[in-house]
């Protein structure tokens, strides 16, 4: 028997990669979806949704629950909180530029607060 | 001439999906690179690492100044609030999993208060 491995960081990001499948997440973010419904806003087959379906659960991002002949998927968003931890290393540099934005406002603001006869001129 | 087209998400995550891009971004975050310095982690050919740039900038995360014959890489944060934005959806899946485990610990808690007898019981 093959133990599925455990979701990696490449695997996540790849299913991400395909907005496809990103719009079946936010399907199922408003509940349980079987395939048939996950399929149906695309012009697509059953078998190749079902292949979007296997992208996702391989990265971890879905789960599938076989009820007779009903496959139901559901949301699995731990991966998603991974991403989101790995990001975070990151986000000094997107917010130093709106702090950097934001001093330069408020520089501009005060430079017109001094001269008060600049005011109105654009 | 062709218009570089702004950078998207299956883009993004596609350039995500890959260690060692991922550790070059890493690497970035400390300062300007050049390609060669990019390269000299991994076991890897200059032209390898060039094209590992060459997906990171076509994404929009990497930025490649051209100084002679050097090529100075920066980071480049947007696309990564990009995703950190597309996240944020999906934040209220993996926070409220945190919420239920917490609220669990807290009636276990309050369990043990109200029968004492219990303390120190696993």
């Amino acid at each position: 028997m093959v133990e599925q491995l455990p979701a990696s960081l490449d695997g996540v990001f790849r299913a991400l990669a395909d907005p496809t499948r990103r719009s079946m997440l936010r399907a199922l973010s408003a509940g349980e979806c079987n395939i048939s419904e996950l399929a149906a806003p695309f012009s697509m087959s059953f078998a190749a949704a079902s292949k979007h379906v296997k992208v996702l659960e391989n990265a971890g991002l879905v789960r599938r629950k076989v009820q007779g002949r009903t496959h139901l998927c559901s949301i699995e968003p731990a991966p998603l909180a991974a991403v989101d931890e790995w990001l975070r290393f990151y986000e000094r540099f997107w917010t130093a530029r709106l702090d950097a934005l934001d001093a330069l406002l408020q520089a501009e603001d005060r430079a017109t607060e001094n001269f008060p006869d600049r005011k109105g001129r654009q």
